[in-house]
């Protein structure tokens, strides 16, 4: 039912997108449009990778998932950048990281929660996933924005572009741990996470094709999103820091936001938590240190160094997140805990 | 024996209390006779909601307790706020997060620990309230801290009250979680902190009574209390900062601090911790909150903002009480790491 | 055969030394002949420790190894200090810390996981050891830099004594708590780590000739090393911070790197983790605070007042060494993301 919603979205928003652009309709409504567009259309970019993943095997499969899985934000971050608007950029990469731990998270231990007392998870990939959101964002997130305070703007892009390089390297011998050198060495008896038998929705050619086409039309539409973000900002007295952490974040990850919280409400909690803090992870080690390294052929560069109250909150949403999901257990309370931290940093941000 | 040194201290400290305040004492001597009542009233008041939560029933009785518990620090402090005295309020209100954290909890798991080698306590709590202490002062306490900073005041106040409502409604949704949804869900084997069988110490009516009447001295003495401060500070040489987060909470606190300890020697773990972590999030997450909505009623209204030292201070107690607390283990070092924590915080206090 | 190199070392290194240092040699070619020597020394020292310790039994020997085992870094420290070198000083205090937790701890590691697929070590000593650090780091050095910032130097000198002493306290009863009272009560069944019967290297009369001379020459190069670290920074570039924390550090603690290391290879995990954080506990805990002390004499006073930088630094890498290692097992992931945080260090003191 939900990918009806969706079909009907795309088919009924790239025609609205491409007439409201050239006729030039009223901004507010073209904004609602254009967001409404991308959500669909990413959920068809997930639904192709999926198939695409199930048909490749487990392990190219992860590393199409870990590639694909944030193109969308990849793709709205570049023509952001493009358009010189490096504080949305990072506005958005910091409301991903927040989006998908508290938010994400939040919603599948809460309505997860709701149906079922206890819910577990693989207690070694919560670890694993902990230390990898402290490496990131206390550890990489963290040095340049103190150490910059005494650099020049050469040295911090220096240094940027040096642990962006880091970020990466190490994101990938992540993914070779994980689907390599350690695939199944942390299992744990009884948890069948991810490894059912699964058949491919779509055939390779569709699944490629669709993959294509949405992420032309998403690349489309995003181009024109990103243009509408002064009016709305000015029209709705939001800043562009609200616009990024909050409206981006949702924008771009909704299709996943969806899908974590069915799998938490169908009690499959390790996918859930996967797609949650494993999304959070590729943003951080992905997705936010190629935007660096792409921003260096673009006429504004991007230094790693995002404003004190977006690297505090997500500092305080890695700490949260991590004394929430470390023991592989969930229950509704935790889900809101995460929400009500959510809430109060939606609260700063929209009133900064 | 405690109880009747503190029936002593009650006969006498009320009436001298009176007669010193009338008669213009001197304000040193009065400091010391306005603690020792308090301390000793507080003990009363303790003993009472005791009694009631007894005779109602587990659920009732814990809300008696989670709101009752700190009325103390709540009444010292809404007459502060009433006298202007705001920095003290939040200096008293981090002083409770310390004292309980540090020196309370250092104390139990340091006695505890000279008569039993190894103690243990129910890990899921202590996992449940190691969450929310990274809830209220990490993210909580933190956010506004970090976001005031380019705030107006009228912004910094919008945010306190908004962060104040999702604190109280969080505590209440924590109350719902342990007493109602999730009550025993996650007892452990042979732990049976606070489950045996209790009668209470005094009738229903007795117990409402002393209730009403301490909480009436209480208040009393309070308010001559709080206008002895500036006289302490210049005679001592104490700041205002070291007599909130120092002496107010001691006295503030003494009653709890004194039963935890006996818990903890008597091998009772389970209940020293509860007494002194839950005390912490009770001030952390409903009086802290609760003061900043009083005070909008007030001539002075306070923000959520803590000093600079305040808040990292508490920052570094919670963390150190996590990595000490989340295994549900305790021993003597232990202990003594907590009180040194609080030694090291109690010195940089008195000299700034 | 690594003894017979440190042996080669010494055997040239001293002659050279002494007559580079009268002849004037260039300074950037003895800066490498000391720094050389001093790590063929200090491989010596630690010979000497260990067969004293093992011959005096398990009590006297765990507190030659806490007192002598950085006698090394205490020499080069006192002499910097007396040269003034205040900055140096904390600088290759912060090097010790985030060289023996990221760099020694990413090495033993990584190339232990090399060889064995999942390693794993003392959990209970894991978790001691990080409530240690969060002491240590987030609380007894985080408080002065915080503090300081509202105190005058006289105050910020007061602060600092009072928590050094209270440092050296603590960790005097953290060896009270492993080596008398609590000796054995954590043990984990299987682990032997450092429980097997030992025969000592040298006998008593020759390891303590050694540890004599050792030191004589130690603190002889030692001095001779710190007056050339002026030329190496206008030479190569490198600031005062650099030399500091990467070089100093390296050198002061290069035979407890190479030892930690191959007892990693070994599958011996419970003693390289054991020499990496037990090193860092006693630079933090025993050093740092006693170099406080001891500068109360000297010309140059030293406050216990990191640079902002040193100190996110080391609390970025406590943080992340506690989330990888608290679970008490380790793999060559592991230590790559603990490598990758030292070269994200390396590159922003580089920059600085």
């Amino acid at each position: 039912m939900v990918n009806k919603i969706f079909t009907g979205l795309v088919a009924a928003g790239i025609p609205l997108s491409i007439a409201g652009k050239f006729l030039h309709w009223d901004k507010g409504l073209m904004f609602v449009i254009y967001c409404l567009t991308i959500i669909a259309l990413s959920s068809f970019m997930g639904r192709a990778t999926e198939s695409l993943a199930i048909i490749s095997g487990p392990r190219i499969g992860g590393l199409l998932n870990a590639t694909f899985g944030n193109a969308v934000e990849l793709i709205i971050s570049i023509f952001s950048l493009q358009a010189g608007l490096v504080g949305v950029v990072l506005a958005s990469l910091t409301g991903s990281v927040l989006g998908n731990l508290l938010l994400v998270g939040g919603l599948s231990f809460f309505i997860g929660g709701l149906k079922h007392k206890r819910q577990s998870f693989n207690v070694y990939d919560a670890r694993h996933n902990s230390a990898l959101l402290i490496f990131a964002v206390v550890v990489a997130f963290v040095i340049p924005e103190v150490f910059s305070m005494s650099m020049t703007k050469a040295q911090t892009l220096h240094l940027s572009v040096g642990i962006s390089i880091i970020l990466i390297v190490l994101y990938l011998a992540a993914l070779l741990f994980k689907l390599v050198t350690h695939r199944g060495a942390y299992n744990v008896p009884g948890d069948t996470a991810g490894h059912e038998e699964e058949t491919p929705e779509w055939s390779k050619a569709k699944a490629i094709t669709v993959l294509a086409l949405s992420t032309l039309a998403v690349a489309f539409v995003s181009e024109a999103l990103v243009h509408t973000f002064n009016h709305i900002g000015e029209t709705l007295g939001w800043t562009e820091l609200f616009i990024g952490v909050i409206i981006v974040a949702i924008v771009g990850n909704a299709a996943e936001h969806a899908s974590a919280i069915i799998m938490a409400y169908k009690n499959k909690m390790g996918v859930a938590v996967e797609i949650a803090v494993g999304s959070t992870l590729q943003v951080a080690m992905f997705v936010a240190p190629l935007l660096v390294l792409v921003s260096l052929f673009l006429p504004h560069s991007m230094p790693l160094v995002f404003s004190v109250p977006e690297l505090v909150a997500m500092i305080a949403a890695v700490f949260l997140t991590i004394s929430i999901s470390n023991d592989g257990d969930s229950n509704w309370f935790e889900g809101a805990t995460l929400l009500a931290a959510y809430f109060i940093m939606a609260i700063g941000f929209y009133l900064l």
